[in-house]
């Protein structure tokens, strides 16, 4: 029996402007809000322009710069003068780089049940724990959202995860979505949104379900929903905004497309190992490993619980020698609650490093670690080389287990740490009013003010590539194939070098698919034509950025053929006019090889809006053929011959 | 009348240890502590190992880890293990990355009236404020001092500047020492100790002293020497060490070298204008440049007090949109008593960007502005690039200057915001008793286990090159001719992609110059032999490091001409087996082109102990001679001839 009465159907279907919501079809929404940050927004500044918009259609859009404010060279700042005047110029506020991290500022600020949120992040998912609909998305379409138009997803199934029990002391809301990645690894959620719902959600806080909703991002969900309730109405109470609450919850009846059961008391502390989020294990399996960095912050653990739970137990205490404790606060409001409260005194005298507001590490913008020491971290990914070094070794926990290991020097389950130290769980007294600071959202401009203002484009600040259509037949080269749950960060990569050029297309596709082979942009341009590539299972998982899309498509890219694809990444490709192609026969995967020649014909007949999904295309230099199937629904079949959207847009 | 009875010559008599203490003779100095940072320290640690060192032989050796904190990639985190392994090996002290600068850390932990200290920083001077006599010089002097060997300097001229009245509000430290820069220039205190006395001392703490004593590196001064008073007891009181407090004054009928008087009282706030911190007129003159950035921190204003006056004058208010606020705390301690006294929260709630302690962006490492727009900072030095931007339009001020402007946007004299806005001077009290904290400090290992400490050498840590003695002849092109005042920031630059090879020759090597010249690397590398470069006057003035040094030598530098030499940078030189010469004739400076022959013979008997010191070089270009002095004492000739220090010490 379909899902019906979910909390995720009535968001989807008080929001409908196209399609019918059944599972699988292609539905337009409408966007109530929007967030981009530095690291995609300057790109999605460039798509307003070139869509000509005067001013944000929609309730609430709202430019970040939480990535890029390490500043190593004038480029950062540039970026940041750019997205300034250009969220004055299109009616957009204006978060100034180091207020916080777009997820929990957001939520904080602007978040409100009931509502849609579409961003250029990969984890703007978070949202979901408000009870909105929030869906992480290409910048491309985020920019779209913004002119007013709708966003387009494929109705995903309802899964609802019923969580009973309370969590133990110890244990806290990071481990209940490591259970899921255990459970299920970063594929378990992909066309799905996940619903958690039952007596368990009672004894969790908004910000706790944030840390839960943030990493739906890594089981490849399309958006992770909770039900708007008393936990909600007391967070955005303590925020100043209760007049924001409304309840939203699921029908007593309700019933959910898959069906998950989690009992909160029977978890235990989880860590993911190097360097995959779905690689976890109980701490205590590998407890005792050295560590040499614990890093506590970033989006999936933002609150100020987080830190303050890690301030208590280090309190009075010492950091081991030769661990660096980092704390990278994840919002202003939060780190003027955490000195308030004493928190960010005891964390520093325990040898803490402060760092600003922002994602930082996360992101690989600072405090990579040494090549194969162990680093833990509460953050949401530990792809190989996110952190800024490429042989890594990341491992993802919960606040609690990094503070216990950053005491001991070792990976330590908290529960053992306080059994030997004779430590209670902290009994938390967190304000019932928050430090509302308002003082770094530069509201937007006045209508007729804004139309005046002029774009700052620094030197980096490149013009969009041409884009051109797909042509009829396309013959060319495999120049690259891929393993399974290749990330958008193999293909372009984030971190200190390359996160800079951001907004310069040329610069950054010298980045492209260096992870994988540092020849590639070489090899790419001495071919100096169209290409291929071929990928395995969920190819393109992790963040959001199109950037990914787009420079290889400047180097040449035109059809990707895996054996499956990461939604919002198979969402980009197509913005940017490179055909997405799975393979029929799984096997076929395995007889292709890099440096094969490949070979479509008929493209526009086979794209039609009629034309059967299969496609065959020919391995010239194997001679063999394989079956080929886009997903790609008539709207975007046009998409992609025209060459992406801005073309399309643009023939309109 | 040569100086007599000063606090400088007490302090040179009772570590003499060679030679006689007249003005411009070469005299030894016992060295009783040293302080190295993690951006000289990874090249004295492979010093220290070269020289075959067990274990210091010092009072107090301190490796810091302040500069390098930013952790871009792996590289940082590498040097770091490998920094703390050879403070462990060699019995030194080690703080840890993110526990302070080191200045003001070792003041306030390790400082002690009446010692020496050497420290392979050029801000080393800053410990002057205690009564010490501190100076900054390059590594290897660093490493021989931790050896036991004597400290070597020319006996400066000793100047007496008296300081009377008392600072009006809204004016502080920072105005003094840009009041001595106003007045001399980068060069004003060459060969120069500078003694501060006078009734005007009562009013300013060890503290600000440190403000005043750390910028006398800016006018290229030996050292500055504070007496030890009350003011030194009640700092060392409040860091809980009373029992390392001595009395050490001037005799009452001191007279000094040369003498300067300062009325405080008559003192306004100044600015140094881009791009030299040489260049001060009064905050007024300029007032009303838009600022898009206000730096507050770094070493040359790192006391609670300093962050303190920007927390007073900011609370309750907003900084300016298009504003970014930067804090850099100097210490754990300070960000500490800073947070116990509310100050950091209302900096944060101002919208302050809080940063770890550390020297970040005096550094180029981070925050980096955008270009041509004006950036204010109280850090102790603006020269071109350094902040990280090419184009950078850096001003220095005091932490009032900083703050007001903050708050207006606009480059502000704090008086007259403090007019506009009604504000009184904020009466700031200042703690007792400070937050000591030595948990980040790891202290020497106990012999026996030291010597089995290994060092943990990553792949960026390279070997020294190899060093050859210096050719009877020397033919050689001249590859670069510099303008005046070329700092050893335009010779090696620091910043966030060169400061990561500080501790790899060949990979560092390819910045040299390149400020200047960015094809120096290739020029020299295919030239692929020897060569010179010709210089202005104040050669090398600025930064300690002995890359400056070390990398041009690495690629083939073997002679400098110039018109005059900044010490430390000269000492480098002579250290590395380059020849350093100056024009007798400072119009043949004029006469030599780029691109010239110039040719040197019979150095070896030029060089010999008892030589005259003017030798002859000839421009076989333009067929021309000029008379050039060198200012080697015997013993340096005979380092110079040997190829260097290193290579004349293996020769022993």
């Amino acid at each position: 029996m379909p899902a019906h009465g979910t909390v995720a159907q009535r968001l989807v279907d008080t929001h409908l402007v196209e399609g019918k919501a059944e599972v699988g079809e292609e539905i337009g929404l409408r966007v109530d809000q929007t967030l981009t940050q530095d690291a995609t927004g300057t790109l999605v500044m460039q798509e307003l322009e070139a869509l000509g918009l005067d001013r944000a259609r929609t309730e609430v859009s709202v430019q970040y710069v939480d990535h890029n404010i390490l500043q190593a060279d004038e480029r950062n700042a540039e970026d940041h003068a750019f997205l300034r005047s250009a969220a004055n110029r299109f009616g957009l506020w204006y978060s100034k780089p180091g207020n916080g991290v777009s997820h929990p500022t957001h939520m904080q600020r602007f978040g409100v049940p009931g509502k849609t949120l579409a961003g250029s992040d990969s984890h703007t998912c978070a949202a979901g724990s408000l009870g909105m609909l929030a869906v992480g998305v290409g910048g491309l379409e985020v920019a779209l959202a913004i002119a007013g138009r709708p966003l387009y997803v494929r109705m995903p199934q309802i899964w609802g995860v019923r969580l009973t029990g309370e969590l133990p002391p110890w244990v806290s809301a990071k481990d209940v979505i490591l259970e899921m990645l255990r459970r299920h690894g970063v594929k378990g959620g992909v066309n799905r949104i996940i619903e958690y719902h039952g007596p368990g959600l009672a004894s969790l806080t908004a910000m706790d379900r944030h840390v839960i909703a943030n990493m739906g991002a890594e089981l490849g969900a399309t958006a992770t929903v909770f039900p708007s309730d008393d936990a909600v109405r007391d967070f955005l109470r303590a925020e100043g905004r209760e007049a924001d609450f409304t309840k939203i919850s699921a029908a007593p009846d309700a019933t959910y497309d898959l069906d998950e059961e989690i009992d909160l008391s029977a978890l235990e502390p989880l860590v993911a190992q190097p360097s995959s989020p779905g690689d976890v294990v109980p701490v205590r399996q590998v407890a005792g490993e050295p560590v040499s960095q614990c890093v506590i912050g970033s989006s999936a653990n933002p609150g100020l619980r987080d830190f303050a739970v890690a301030a208590a137990m280090v309190k009075d205490r010492r950091t081991a020698d030769g661990v660096s404790l980092d704390i990278n606060p994840t919002s202003r409001e939060i780190l003027q609650d955490l000195t308030r409260s004493g928190g960010t005194f005891d964390l520093i005298a325990a040898g803490a490093r402060l760092h600003q507001s922002g994602c930082l590490g996360c992101i690989g913008m600072g405090q990579a670690p040494a090549a194969g020491r162990n680093s833990l971290r509460t953050m949401p990914r530990n792809f190989p080389g996110r952190s800024g070094t490429e042989e890594d070794s990341v491992w993802l926990c919960s606040p609690e287990t990094a503070a216990a290991s950053a005491l001991t020097g070792t990976l330590t389950d908290p529960r053992d740490w306080a059994a030997e130290t004779g430590t209670a769980p902290p009994s938390l007294r967190l304000p019932e009013h928050a430090s509302v600071n308002t003082g770094m959202l530069e509201p937007p401009l006045p209508e007729q003010e804004a139309l005046t203002v002029e774009l700052q484009r620094g030197p980096n600040i490149s013009a969009l590539p041409d884009l051109d259509p797909l042509p009829d037949t396309l013959t060319a080269p495999v120049l690259l194939k891929t393993a399974d749950n290749v990330s958008t960060d193999e293909i372009s990569p984030a971190g200190a070098k390359a996160l800079p050029y951001r907004s310069n297309i040329p610069q950054l596709a010298e980045f492209t698919f260096t992870r994988l082979d540092p020849e590639h942009p070489r090899r790419a341009r001495e071919h100096d034509g169209f290409y291929l590539v071929v990928g395995g299972e969920n190819y393109g998982q992790g963040s959001s950025r199109e950037h990914a899309a787009i420079t290889p498509r400047y180097l040449g890219l035109r059809a990707v053929v895996a054996r499956s694809f990461a939604r919002i990444h198979w969402q980009n490709l197509v913005n940017f006019g490179v055909l997405p192609l799975e393979f029929e026969d799984g096997g076929d995967y395995e007889r292709v090889r890099e440096g094969d020649t490949l070979h479509l014909s008929g493209l526009r007949a086979a794209l039609a809006p009629d034309a059967e999904p299969v496609l065959r295309l020919r391995n010239q230099t194997r001679d063999q053929e394989y079956a080929v199937r886009h997903r790609l629904s008539p709207r975007q079949r046009s998409l992609v011959l025209a060459g992406g959207i801005i073309p399309a847009l643009a023939a309109e």
